[in-house]
């Protein structure tokens, strides 16, 4: 490979470094949801009554660090980027950047007596198009031999599509049950979360 | 092209990074802006009142996420900086740092009664003043061959020129219709965010 | 050492970035917590009778500050990363990332007749937290020679353990104290702090 | 200058990039220091009463952008850092990290009848920590060859101390000044910021 052949300006590495610090800033920021109860209040028990947000705040984190390992193995093979790509990544962390909004919703709405089922399928929605604008940018990455560097493994993408496709899968079947059950819900995103974090393909060989 | 006509500090590598930094931030604090409904209310109804904080949302990450795009394709020809240049782009992200500001004042006020034509006019009066700030920016650095590196063609900067020129004049177009209909006016801002997408000028040989 | 054995996407470069993202976001944030006086307060009193806030922040600010620096100095020493490195670091950004939150609790509750001694055994909870995530990162990186770079000495990462040992018992202490006084439990967090600021290793020969 | 003279941990590269982390966080978190007026009120009249808060805004983000630049300037000559400098680094992130706060105070304040004083007081000496902070780094930075790159002229070293000297000096002068007139302490404030924008020094011949 001639290093000529990669500008510096079309490297990925600026559309790297903006998407940490969105998804950083996304993951950050999720800690505002959490409230301080006001200084007359029992701490312990107003600590307790908002146990939903800690779980909601746990899933949010781990799913937004799992789409960053994700950004993060997926780009180590991408030699360059094109303009097409730079928006369907913007696309992408549309979605991430809204995470803390549904997030605060179910912290506040999944343990009230009615609208728990909405809240909890509002938060699949935004993951769902989450999932889908990943998958965007995974397929137009992998179907463009330009941006593709040191030759991912045309098997090996195949396999990861499945996964990719199974994330999704799970995503629509948690709006679903939202309608039945938010925590049952709220149980399955947690899942997609700890799916993700087994390394169902092999690395690369270093 | 010598290393040592590059020092490391002279590099627009700091300016990058610190502008991304800004830029997302800047496009993930615009999430704060989505007000979380209280317990008591119904969650849809409350949600769905609040549908101009998203579209106006969305027009801002656009916003913010093009204007990144912009300083990123820019910033490829760029060899060295000196310090003029280093506040013209503290100048532009002033102006971009204060986005989430118009946005919110447009969420609450582009569906009341009336105000709403000063709020539309507020956020097109900032993105005159953002468009500005990059125009200063693009000028000082395509009019210096000592900042410009791998020689921009002359022709594609005068074509380039034109492109900001329109942006500004749809801005200052938005401004003005503010007054006679908030939600056209808003219109405008959001399409200018889509023709910044497709891309007008061809790619730069890899 | 061939670069190839390093490919880029496996070097801990983005994982730095990402780790420096979320670390100087949740050291900022902390700012938010500090609450400006209403109008129509005394601005002087008011002032000072959030006087245990400006501790605390003092405190986690340090805190973070040091993770930082103790992040960077261990990952001079690694060579690449693998998939249970970048979640053992997401799940230290996870208990970092929540700083904010006890800190707000301790800022608030430190003063009040009760409940002091929860909110400080909260933020010590969270730090026994930190400490264990932390330890788990680095206990990883020196058992697996493949990740380790120009050779840590192996004496030099057993003093190193004890360091860690060191913090991470002060914390348990600085909990089990906060039951007897809040005050002083506080005191162990920051004189941890302290402690740290001191270089206790030989720096590398340069 | 042999690589093998500076490890890359001990290169100032994450130390530039957790302080740009920093910098443009505190920036950018100014923002949300102006009110959105609530949906009741006369929008017009409401945004012009918080003028103090855009003047404050722009002197606070003058003051970070030029904090930035030269952070920027001086680590252009530094070639490895110690953790002393590591640490001297943090104190000067924590007093920035704090500029929202005062900055908050000041635009609530100013054109309160009483407690203006007090307000434009606190700001002014928060600068002044920001000043011995930044003066510390830099004398470090300076008297220590081993940190030193490619030889910082010395006559040029003790000219810029002059210039830092300067500011330190005016933030004092405006702590004094604002018992007699916060308006016009902050205008001093402005200024300093104003006097830095200027190349006071020629730039390093590139």
């Amino acid at each position: 490979m001639h290093l000529s052949e990669s500008p510096p300006g079309t490297s990925p590495a600026r559309l790297e470094a903006f998407s940490d610090g969105v998804l950083a800033i996304a993951a950050t920021l999720l800690v505002l949801e959490l409230h301080v109860p006001d200084a007359g209040q029992d701490l312990g028990p107003a600590l307790i009554a908002q146990w939903p947000s800690y779980v909601v705040y746990v899933v949010s984190f781990a799913t937004i660090g799992i789409i960053w390992v994700n950004h993060h193995g997926l780009f180590v093979h991408v030699r360059r980027v094109d303009r097409t790509l730079l928006f369907l990544n913007l696309l992408l962390l549309l979605a991430v950047s809204l995470i803390p909004f549904p997030t605060a919703v179910v912290g506040r709405f999944v343990t009230a007596e009615r609208d728990s089922h909405l809240a909890a399928a509002l938060y699949g929605g935004l993951m769902v198009l989450t999932s889908i604008a990943f998958t965007g940018v995974w397929r137009h990455i992998t179907r463009d031999a330009r941006l593709l560097g040191r030759g991912l493994d045309p098997m090996r993408a195949r396999r990861e599509s499945v996964l990719f496709s199974a994330g999704l899968a799970a995503y629509v079947a948690g709006v679903v049950v939202a309608f039945v059950s938010a925590e049952l819900s709220l149980l399955i995103y947690g899942l997609v979360a700890v799916f993700y974090i087994f390394p169902w393909l092999p690395e690369p060989a270093g």
